[in-house]
C-alpha cells in the first residue's frame, strides 16, 4: 500500500567499511531525489548516524552535477562513515534528530548492520508517531547481503583481487615459491573466491582457495600445499581472513594478539598481517626437508586497498549509482520503507543484465548470506558456476603475454 | 675505444625482484638488436643466469612484434627471474655456457647485484680469452642505482604507492584512526617517499614519512603520531620496510622471527606483515589513555603488489623500453661493455625529459644510492625538492572529489 508523499527534507548517510563505489550510491540518491518535488532539502550525514545525532549535516541540495560526478568516481565515503551500531536508545536519538531537522526521508547506505539500524529507526519513528520513510541502499565488498544477486562494492573489490592475483601470479612464476595472499571477508568467501578469475593457463594460480564456509584443517592445508608445490614448483594460495576451524572459531582471531573488537562485537581481522605470517611460518616449518633448505614462503595481506582502490568495475559503478537512484524512486512512488536489492537477469544470449527491486528491510537486516554450495569446489577451490557468476561483474581484466 | 663488431648470438636475462616494466626492457633489447646484422640469434635465459648455466634458453629471434608488444605490457619477468648471486666459479660457468651457445653479446636486466655479476662475467671472459660483450640494463623499484636519475621500475612502483596512499587516505578520513602503511625499500627510501604525492589538501596524509636513511627512534615515533592524531583526529603513516635504528640494524629484521636470508645475505623484509603489526601494537599500547579505549590502529603492508601492479607509469614503460634499446645500440656501435643510465634533462620550460648514457659497469656494480640529503625533510617527512623530482615520473594520478 503506497503512502501519500510527505513534504520534508531527506538525509543520506554512509556506514561501515567504505568501497570504491559507495559515493556512486550517494550521488544516485541525490540525483533520484532531484525530480521529487516534495523534498525540501537534501542533507548528508557526517559519519552516518554518529554525525546525524550531533547535528553534523552538510547541505547537498544545490551541489553541481560536475561536482557530483567527481565525487561519484572517488572511492571511500565522501560524507565519512561510522562503525556505530545504534541500539534502541541511539535510534531514538536518530529519530529525534530527524524531527529537529524536519527530515522525512532517511537513506542509509551500508551492509547488513546498517539495514538493521534502518529497520529499528523505522520502527521507533512509527511507534513515536513521527512519519519517517526509511530506505536502505546496499553496500558491502563482502557480498553477504540476503536477497541480492550481489552487492554494490563487491564487483570492484573482486576486480582488485582478480587483478592482484594475476599480477602476483606472474611474480610467483618469475621467482617461484609458495605465496599466500590473505583476502578480506569475515564470514562470506565471495571476495576470496574472486581470485579464481586470475586463472588463464593450466598452471596458473591461485592453486588453492580457502573460504570461511569450509572448515579449515591445518594438516590438510599443509598436505595441499606440499602436493601443489611438488607438482608445479610453486604454489599461489588465496586465503580468506575469515577462515574458521571445525568449531567455527576464526583461525585469524586465534593468532592476532590483543585482538580488537569493534562496536558490533566483531574481532578485527583486517589491518593485520598475522594470519598470513603465521600460515607462512607453519608452512616453512612443515615443508623444510630434513637437513635441507626451507622453501621460499611469502605472505601478503591485501588489506584496505581491496575496498578503496580507484579502479572500479564499470558495472559496479553503474549499479551502485542505480541502486541509489532506485531508493529515491521508492520514496517518490510512496513506499514507506524498504531495501534495494540487485536481481540478475540473463539476456537472450546469456548476457548479463540486472534490475533493482524493493525488498523488506527485515529480509536483509542483520542476516548474512554465505557462498551457496554450488559455488564451493571441495575444500580448496571454487566451481565453474562461481566463475560464470563472477566474471561478468568485474569488467575487463588486463591481458598478459607469456614467453 | 670501440671494438669491431663480432658475429654471434645474443642472450638476455632478467634478474632480481620483477617490476611492472622489466619486460619493456627485455623487448627493448630485442628490438634494438633486430637492426644489428652481426647478431645470429637472440636467446632468452630462463630464470637468468640459473637457466643459462643449465642451458635453458628460449629462442626469441623470430618472435612477432605483436607478441612482443603484449609481453612488454605484462608485469613481472616473462623469462623468469633469479636471486642467484654468482661468485667467480659460477661466473666461469656462465662464460662456459656462452661459449657453448656461441653467445657473444650478454645483456642482463637487473639491479646493483646484477650489474656486479655482469662485471665479473665480463672480467672472466676477458681473462679466459673469450670475446664477450657485457651490458647491464637498469631495473629496480628501489631506485637505488648510482649514476641514474632514477631507474626503470621505480616510477611504476611509485605510482602504485602514491595511488594507494590517495585511496587509503580517503578510507582513513572516512573511518578516522591511525593507519600505518609499510612500503618496500631495503636501504633507500625513494619508494616510501613517493607516498607524499598523495597529498592534495592541508590535512591529507601521509602525515608522517619514515625513511631508512634517517635513524628511527621508537619514542620519537610515538610522540609524532600522538601529536598528529591529537590535531587532525587521524594519522596516516608511511613507513619503509627498511627503517633502521641508530646502529644501522633494521627494525623489521629484529621483529621478524625466523628471518630468512637470501643468497645475497639480505634478510627477508618483504612478504611479512610483522613490522607494521608490531608498530601498530606499540602505538595501541602507548596511546591508550588511562582507563580509556585504545585508538583505532591498523597496519597494511603493501607487499609484492607494489612491484607488479599492471598499471605502469607511461613514462616508465617508455624509458624501460628505451634503456633496453640503448643497451643494444651500445653493442651495435662497438662498445665492449657498459651499463645504461638514465639522465634527466630539463626542457626550456622546466618540463621533464630524459636521455640514456653509457656508464662503466663498475660505477653501478654492488653500490647503493640513497635518498640525497635535499630530499629528506627532518626525521619524518620529505621535501618539496623530492616532490618536484618524483611528480613527473609517476604519470597522471586520479582526481578525487570531496564534500
Amino acid at each position: 500500500m503506497q503512502a501519500e508523499p510527505i513534504d520534508g527534507a531527506a538525509a543520506i548517510g554512509q556506514s561501515g567499511g567504505p568501497t570504491a563505489v559507495i559515493n556512486q550510491s550517494l550521488v544516485g540518491v541525490i540525483e533520484g531525489l532531484r525530480g521529487f518535488k516534495n523534498i525540501t532539502k537534501i542533507y548528508g550525514m557526517r559519519h552516518g548516524v554518529a554525525g546525524l545525532t550531533r547535528g553534523e549535516l552538510v547541505d547537498l541540495t544545490d551541489i553541481s552535477q560536475e561536482k557530483l560526478d567527481l565525487v561519484a568516481r572517488t572511492p571511500s565515503a565522501a560524507l565519512g562513515s561510522t562503525r556505530d551500531k545504534p541500539d534502541e536508545d541511539y535510534c531514538a536519538r536518530i529519530v529525534e534528530a530527524c524531527r529537529e531537522h524536519d527530515i522525512r526521508y532517511y537513506f542509509y547506505i551500508g551492509g547488513n548492520d546498517s539495514s538493521d539500524a534502518c529497520r529499528i529507526v523505522n520502527e521507533i519513528a512509527a511507534n513515536s508517531g513521527y512519519e519517517l520513510r526509511c530506505f536502505h541502499v546496499p553496500k558491502t565488498v563482502d557480498n553477504d547481503l540476503m536477497e541480492n544477486d550481489h552487492t554494490p562494492g563487491y564487483p570492484s573489490a573482486a576486480r582488485f583481487v582478480a587483478t592482484a592475483f594475476m599480477a602476483d601470479g606472474r611474480d610467483n612464476a618469475s621467482l617461484p615459491g609458495i605465496k599466500i595472499n590473505v583476502v578480506m571477508g569475515r564470514h562470506a568467501g565471495f571476495l576470496t573466491a574472486a581470485s579464481v578469475l586470475a586463472r588463464r593457463d593450466e598452471n596458473d594460480g591461485p592453486h588453492l582457495i580457502y573460504l570461511p564456509e569450509v572448515p579449515f584443517e591445518m594438516d590438510r592445508f599443509v598436505e595441499d600445499v606440499d602436493r601443489v608445490f611438488s607438482k608445479v614448483g610453486r604454489c599461489q594460495i588465496a586465503v580468506s581472513e575469515g577462515i574458521q576451524d571445525e568449531s567455527g572459531e576464526a583461525i585469524g582471531a586465534k593468532l592476532i594478539s590483543a585482538a580488537d573488537r569493534d562496536a558490533h562485537g566483531n574481532v578485527q581481522l583486517s589491518g593485520s598481517g598475522a594470519l598470513g605470517d603465521q600460515l607462512a611460518s607453519l608452512l616453512k616449518a612443515k615443508l623444510t626437508p630434513a637437513g635441507g633448505k626451507p622453501p621460499r614462503v611469502r605472505a601478503d595481506t591485501f588489506g584496505y586497498l581491496q575496498r578503496c582502490w580507484p579502479d572500479a568495475s564499470p558495472i559496479d559503478a553503474q549499479e551502485a549509482r542505480g541502486s541509489g537512484r532506485h531508493a529515491a524512486h521508492l520514496a517518490a512512488r510512496g513506499d514507506r520503507d524498504g531495501s534495494v536489492a540487485i536481481k540478475r537477469i540473463e539476456g537472450p544470449d546469456g548476457e548479463y543484465h540486472c534490475e533493482f527491486k524493493r525488498v523488506e528491510l527485515s529480509a536483509v537486516a542483520a542476516k548474512t548470506r554465505l557462498m551457496p554450495r554450488e559455488f564451493i569446489g571441495g575444500h580448496n577451490d571454487v566451481t565453474q558456476a562461481f566463475v560464470a557468476y563472477a566474471r561478468p561483474l568485474v569488467g575487463e581484466l588486463p591481458e598478459f603475454g607469456r614467453l
